[in-house]
Formats: C-alpha cells, structure tokens, sequence
C-alpha cells in the first residue's frame, strides 16, 4: 500500500466484473488509523495525564477530531478550557507519531476523570435506557435549541445530497466514508469533514466550528450522507444546530431525542423527497396534500 | 412511538413528495438502546462486578450479542468461562430492564481489568499505530486462517447480496440498519442478524455460532451489508472466518489486516461483479482477462 495523503492510500487489487477477472488495477482506499485522545488537566501543583479515548479514524483534521470531541462530549465548557492541542506520539514510529493527540486543559477548566467514566461506561444501572441518555445530555449542553431557527424549505433540503456529493473529495475516490456536512438555510455548503467513522466526522464539523468560533450554529442544517444515530444527534444539539438530515434512515432513538430538543429530523433525504420525523414546523411554504 | 417488537417501533411522520407535504403516515423504526454488559467474575472468595461496555444496539438476540462481543474481545477463551447469562436491570423501569446484561465468568476463567483497560483504551502509546493493532489481535485469537479453505467461487458470491436482502426483515420494514450473515460457501444462507450497529450485528452471529458450538467458522462466508472495517475484520478473524465480503467499500486498515491474517476480503460485491483486495487465491473458476 503506498500512501497518497494522510487520508488516501492506493492498493492493487483483483476486480472481478461478470465473473471474469480482470487484469489487476490500482484502486484507492479511505485510510482508518487509531487515534488516541490524551488529556492533560488538574492545578499546578497536580497536573495530571488520562486516556481519554481511542477512535478507529481517518488522519487529516485530527485536531479538529479532538476540538468536537471534547466539545460534544461535554469535557470542555467554554474556549479557555483547552489551552493547546499537539501530537503526542514522538515515541512511536514516524507513520503512527499523529496517532495520538495531546490535549492540554487549563488549570482552571473543571475536570473530572469520573465524569467521563459516567459518561462514556454508565456505571450506574439508571443510566441505561434511552430516556435517561436522553436526560443526561441536556445537563451537559451550554445550548438549547431555538424553536423558530432556521426557517427551512423542502427546495433546498432537497438539492443538498448533491451539492455535498459533488464535493466530497474522498467518497469520490473511495467510495467509502461517512460525511457531516454543514449549510446555510439557503444551501449554502459552508463545509464538511470526511471520516470513516460517522461520529468522528461529526466530531470534525463541530471542531472546525468551534474553532472559528462559530457556535452555536443557530442558522446552519447538518447534512449525514449515512443514517442519523441517537449519538450523532446528541453532538448536533451539543453544538445548537436545530435542522439535522440525512441521507439514510433515523433510529428510533435519534427520533426521540429531535423531539425531545425540540430539533427538525429528516430523513431519506433525496432529490424526489423526504420523510420529516420531527420539526415540520420549522419548514415554510409545504403545501399540505388535498 | 409504539412498539411493535423489541426491535421495531411505529411512528407518524411526515413525508414529502416533490416538495409537496403528504398527510401524516405511519413508519417503521429501527430500535435504538442503550445495552449495558456488565461482567462477574474473580475467585469464589472475592467475586466482583464491573461494568465492561454500553453500546447502542437494537434490542433482540441480546445474549447473542454478549456472547459475541465476550469472544471477539478476547474475554472468554474457551466454552466454559462463561457460566451464566442474564438480564440485570430489575431496578429499572419495565420498558429499560432489558438494558443491562450480567455475563458470570467460571471462578476457573482468567479474567484481568487491565486487560479489558488495554484492549479498549490502549493506554500505551505503542498500542496506537496500525500495526500495533493488528498485532495485538494475533495474540488473543485461538484460532489460525487456514490457507485453503473455503474454496470459493464468483458465481456464488455475485448472489449473496439478493438473497440476504430477500430475507433481511427489519431492514425490509426500516430501510436503516446493518446485517451479518453466514453463507456456506455454496451459497446457502446460515443465518443472519440485524442491528443498527454493525459490529453489534457481527457480535451477535458470532455469538449465535458460539452458543451452536460451530466455532470455528472454517467453511462459511460472512457478508456485510455495508462497509469493511478494522474491527468487523478483527470479529471475523477471531471467529476463525476466512472469507468476508462486504457490499460496500473496504477501509485502508481493513485491507491490512485481512492480508496480515490471510483473509479474502471482498467489497463492493454485487450482481455484476466486485472489487478482491485480498486473498484471490480462494477463488476457483475465474478466468483471467485475455
């Protein structure tokens, strides 16, 4: 395998096409890659080091991977709570030195271990059922969501499946990885992030928001080019983003908690339609069937 | 939202149809919740309980799925590690009892903390590279890859998507989750498993093999309805599953491991043909391109 980029490889392989193989052919793959999460926190006198998480993810933007994950996961509050991001891997072999991230909190940002342990493992046994996952995200957000924002059109939902494919650089030469893309109300692609992991795809939009200061993205829709998961929903409300779509199918859970915050879900998103399960209100100019 | 099963629930939505807003109609969800596994184990003077994963699954074949993810992680090792299986949550309110799975280890089974700490969260450095995380598979499989077997052909692969679509149920009445199947390698369809998650899927019908003492899987094909990964490849691997096939595309670290352990990994297969990126040498029958 020959790297092309941090994200891309190219391989040789066998491509079979109505049972005959044909002469091998180079073919291009979405690189997966560990990342390791370390944080760096406590007062001066204690500064301490945890593993955070690992994440199966495709390298490129990795420091935006971090920024949302720390955001969406409720580990930092407000922009002194991080003082520096940087690669921490310099033990390690010069392909995998970016493999691990070093996040280092203020010494006046409040952390925890035990919190990211309830979070992330649930120790306690009431933690588990969808409503208390459901509950347990409002305490965490620094956003609700706005009942009146944005103001959406079925016209321009429609057309963002194809404004995103049109652009996804590495699904093109893949064929292979999630995006989370995000628009203005008047489709408008303000960006998007790549990954073959779909939370850390979201992770990334979230980061590079956060990092431009955007939030909380009161006016954008959050486009997924795979199906809408109860955690990727958990991460749009985290980041205050009211309008979610996606290409593939809801779960149910993802469903309940749009309507438990009060945000616009749509789903199998196509040229030809929609299915709205939650949030039509936010839509204008749908004409009821007669 | 109503439930239809443990796996499905109805709801009313909205749908829209060339911009047009059709009158509410009833919709089928995939289920989504929280599972908890929580494992006992030690000796018979000092038994503890430790909470070992949540994961968001579709609810059904539970225990499957535990067994599956007790044996793909590298937890149990041999049949009788494991006692007892049983659902934990009798605290909880009555839809959420079915949140929490005990898995009771034998007092005999050798069973660390740490070693679940490693796995999972990699808290050494040297863990994090690619290589580093297809080496540690090798070290927990009991189970090698056998060169020559299964012998497997085109003919019958091209037709593996239709006939698990035909009897993907919940994919049929949801359009959004992921299945694992067990095809012999002449083409006759074992058995599936359906989840909104992919490895909880590949958990559950290795879990379903294990508790039919069919491990290892020698002489079957694993197809998976969507992407190939690290992780669903390490699952098949420790199953002893020479052949998997996915329907969509394969990740760089995918392709990796399954040459590293001597798999054929096929992606993109479909009726008109498919993309070999490892292990052509299984195929019988195909006639190279003159």
């Amino acid at each position: 395998m020959q790297n092309l980029s941090k994200s891309l490889v190219r391989r040789t392989i066998n491509r079979v096409q109505d049972g005959v193989l044909q002469t091998p052919q180079e073919d291009l793959l979405a690189k997966e890659e560990p990342l390791e999460i370390r944080l760096i926190y406590g007062p001066p006198s204690a500064r301490k080091s945890m593993a955070l998480s690992v994440t199966m993810r495709t390298p490129g933007q990795d420091f935006d991977l971090v920024r949302g994950f720390l955001w969406t996961e409720g580990i930092i509050h407000k922009r002194e709570d991080l003082l520096t991001l940087r690669y921490g891997g310099v033990s390690l072999a010069e392909e995998s030195q970016e493999n691990v991230v070093l996040a280092e909190l203020a010494t006046s940002a409040h952390f925890e271990p035990q919190q990211v342990e309830r979070h992330f493992y649930t120790s306690s046994s009431c933690g588990v059922c969808g409503k208390a996952s459901l509950d347990l995200v409002r305490l965490q957000s620094r956003f609700s969501i706005l009942p009146e924002r944005p103001i959406i059109s079925t016209e321009v939902l429609q057309k963002l499946p194809d404004l995103l494919q049109r652009e996804q650089r590495l699904f093109a030469q893949t064929g292979g990885i999630h995006a989370a893309a995000l628009f203005s109300p008047q489709g408008k692609l303000i960006g998007y992030r790549e990954d073959v992991g779909r939370h850390n795809a979201m992770d990334k939009i979230v980061g590079m928001a956060w990092q431009s200061d955007w939030l909380p993205l009161r006016d954008h829709i959050c486009l997924w080019s795979g199906r809408a998961s109860f955690e990727l929903c958990q991460k749009a409300f985290m980041a205050g983003i009211g309008v979610v779509a996606a290409i593939g199918a809801p779960s149910s859970l993802a469903v309940e908690f749009a309507e438990e915050y009060g945000m616009t879900l749509v789903g199998f998103l196509r040229t030809g339609g929609m299915n709205v399960y939650t949030g039509v209100e936010r839509f204008q100019k749908i004409e009821p069937m007669t």
